[in-house]
């Protein structure tokens, strides 16, 4: 198997220690017990199907690799599975202002991307935190989202068409270079969020949106508690207003941010909003928004410039590394219908308290995505830990929300994707893996987890 | 089969002969050769089941039907088959302006929902030229768009959740009601434009938007000829400019609507083009818009009143009618890369001329679909027509551009599906749609042409 993928692939197949150890692990914090066969550095669409097809003759498994920012452990090789990176294939392939759209090959970073766009007035909105890091075919693959989702939406939004591999080295091109078009079933929409489980994303037609201009009105609103935080950010939403960025941090995570960054935050609240509202009407719609959450109790300050600004954002961004300074941190990721925020704040403390556990949350506020976050020692998740993320899933699919927001299922959540889709939809989800890939070879065991 | 229809069903189950003799249409003009067994007036998900389980018995084919106002002949029901209608089943079940959602049945017509949207400052975008007549369920099961999707998104973009029956009778929940989540393959965007043949959409949950408020101002630019006009339009999406409806109208549709309206727009230039802007910094977009159009040798007047701004909107929505007073008009749907808007004009020109046959043709130009309309004497598509439309859906697919915008495939367009598929994508189209309907029962022979 691995002669035959060298005699195809030459130096493209690393076999190295160091590589293949990097290839066990993405950003969870989870590894694959064992090292995978290979990881291959794939350069043009004709190397993976090169690879798929030789993986196919010799029922290899196969894991699709962008850049390893996953937080699901989607992306991680083991045992006797090949590796197959897109990192290589990072190419801009082409940018048309005129249909506003940019074709690119799926390794590009999207930060990497978003420079060159800016430079046309242009934007892709997709906006992950680790934007600088993560791949726009890795984007695509878990459908990110990011602050600016609520009014922009999420990666889904952006995509127009796909050129995917399948498992056989099958090519197919799926959506359109149209901003519409409805012939045949949408396998465009299908493959976004996919996971590496139905195909190889190879080329990206991505939507793009013309560059915000104008000033970011950018406030910061203080709350003596958090529950009061949250009903204050439903309230914007219920009131119909659009925020750009809508992020709210806890006490806890105030704490630990402020200690780490030295920006004094938890000495004016127990609990944090931060709030930016953009394009034509910016000023109006920040206005109306204080007004709001004044109504709801807060102490709202605005930046006074583009620096104070610009600091407010970067504590916003420092979270997680200040988080990972009081131990392992593994970032859970639920999202709850937006009237539903506080409850869920209050649901996470409580389980937080009786399972002994640390939990700091921060959300995107406007649309209801929490990442509670679990803090522990060592690398290993304690029991205690996992028996309170079950309880707090299953609370957020009680409140009508979902397992996941953005991060996706991978390994770390498919002991729940059942619970969530029910036992018909799994059946009939796994029905429809096999219609792309009959011999179960791409990411097996991720999503869907191995048939007993 | 009948008998137990009735059985289970009553008086639900229609039989009499204008009932099956409507049920053989749609708005297309095409009809089925012979009426079908029965209309059923589902009220209820119960309803849907027990169709389901009785067809899955005695293998009888099912065809949904929304309000029947579809251009492929999507809802249309032939001998030996069941006519499932969702017409009955009409209620808003929930309006949440928290979470800016509404849960609706399928049968409830667009404009009847937001009317009552309206009175609480909500919108749900899509917004077909059919929006008074068409039913929710149908607008998901087509992805229909309309004239404010350049803006707003097609009706894909606006589909939070669904409840599906499938062909045995099997209930499942796809999507969220959160804005976000990404647990497992997205059925839900699957379901979006899959015209009846996955499963049986019973229940919506609707993502709404806050509802535009503040003036509309409203352009009319004129120009001598067509492919200017085109061009002018794609310069306007170049400039990174955002019109909320930009319609385009060539030679022949705008003598007739002059004709049939009065409003003599024909008299000021051989093309016209509608333009409005809305929202926040409306009037500065639509400024820029002017100049931009009249850099591309268009005479721009901005309608100076709500009154005369109607009128122009009002003549647009007489196109359609405009048409069949010259016969029978046959609505064609391709869409374009924004930029070869002109290109296709020009080739649309040339295919009409050398087949002999009319066909004006007007576009929602912010979003490159055109809509060619072929009229002719008599009800039967003479052969020429077909000809033409097939160059004409073969520039279209060259030029980077779709068989249908937004009528979707029915079986009026079947026959194309796999030039612009590709023969690897049907084969796993058919396969998708085996894995949700593994009898072929859900309206066969719609999209994909019966098996040979
Ligand atoms: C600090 C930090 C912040 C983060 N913030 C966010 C955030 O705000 N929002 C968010 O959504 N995520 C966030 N993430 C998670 C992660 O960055 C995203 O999931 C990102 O989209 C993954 O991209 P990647 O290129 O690293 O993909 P990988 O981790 O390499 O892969 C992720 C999944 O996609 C599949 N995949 C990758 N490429 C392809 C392809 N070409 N074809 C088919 N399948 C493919 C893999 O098999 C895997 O299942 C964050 C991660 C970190 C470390
Ligand atoms: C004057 C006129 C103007 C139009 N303008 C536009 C326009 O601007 N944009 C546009 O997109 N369309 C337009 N249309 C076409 C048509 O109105 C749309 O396709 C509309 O979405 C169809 O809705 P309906 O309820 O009439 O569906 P139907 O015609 O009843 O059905 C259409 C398809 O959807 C399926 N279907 C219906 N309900 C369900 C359900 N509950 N579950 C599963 N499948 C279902 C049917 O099987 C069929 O395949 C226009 C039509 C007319 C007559």
């Amino acid at each position: 198997m691995l002669g035959r993928l060298v005699e195809a692939l030459g130096a493209k197949v690393r076999t190295d220690d160091a590589t293949l150890a990097r290839a066990r692990a993405d950003e969870s914090g989870h590894a694959t017990a064992a090292p995978p066969l290979a990881l291959v550095e794939a350069e043009d669409i004709e190397d993976v199907q090169a690879v798929c097809r030789i993986c196919t003759a010799t029922g290899t498994p196969i894991v699709t690799r962008g850049a390893g920012t996953g937080l699901a452990g989607g992306a991680i090789g083991g045992a006797g599975e090949v590796v197959l990176s897109t990192a290589r294939m990072d190419r801009i392939l082409e940018i048309s202002p005129a249909n506003r759209l940019a074709v690119v090959q799926p390794g590009v970073l999207n930060g990497a991307l978003n420079t060159v766009l800016a430079e046309r007035g242009l934007w892709w909105p997709p906006d992950p935190a680790s934007k600088d890091i993560s791949s726009v075919g890795g984007n695509i693959a878990t459908n990110a989202g990011g602050l600016l989702c609520a009014k922009y939406g999420v990666t889904r939004e952006s995509v127009l068409a796909l050129k995917v591999v399948l498992a056989d080295g099958t090519l197919i091109s799926v959506g359109h270079r149209t901003v519409k078009g409805v012939t045949g079933l949408d396998l465009c929409a299908l493959m976004i969020g996919s996971e590496g489980v139905l195909g190889i994303i190879v080329e990206c037609t991505l939507r793009l949106r013309p560059a915000i201009t104008g000033p970011v009105p950018t406030l910061g609103a203080y709350f003596d508690d958090v529950a009061a935080a949250a009903a204050a950010c439903s309230a914007v939403t219920a009131a119909h207003l659009e925020p750009a960025v809508m992020e709210l941090l806890d006490e806890p995570i105030l704490a630990q941010v402020s200690a780490y960054t030295g920006v004094d935050l938890i000495g004016r609240g127990r609990s944090f909003v931060l709030i930016q509202t953009d394009g034509p009407g910016a000023q109006q719609t920040a206005e109306a928004i204080r007004a709001v959450l004044e109504e709801n109790g807060a102490t709202v300050e605005f930046a006074r410039d583009a620096d104070e600004a610009a600091l407010l954002v970067q504590v916003r961004r420092q979270v997680h590394p200040a988080l990972t300074q009081l131990g392992t941190a593994l970032i859970e990721d639920v999202a709850v219908p937006r009237d539903r925020l506080a409850d869920m704040y209050v649901k996470i403390a409580e389980i937080a308290e009786r399972h002994g556990v640390m939990v700091p949350t921060n959300a995107h506020a406007g649309d209801g995505n929490l990442h509670p976050t679990f803090v522990f020692a060592g690398t290993e998740v304690p029991p205690r830990v996992w028996d309170a993320a079950d309880e707090l899933f299953r609370y957020a699919l009680e409140l009508g929300g979902t397992l996941t927001g953005e991060h996706g299922v991978g390994v770390l959540k498919r002991r729940w994707l059942g619970d969530e889709l029910g036992t018909d939809q799994l059946a009939l989800q796994r029905r429809i893996k096999a219609a792309f890939d009959p011999d179960g070879l791409l990411n097996p065991g991720k999503v869907f987890a191995p048939a007993e």
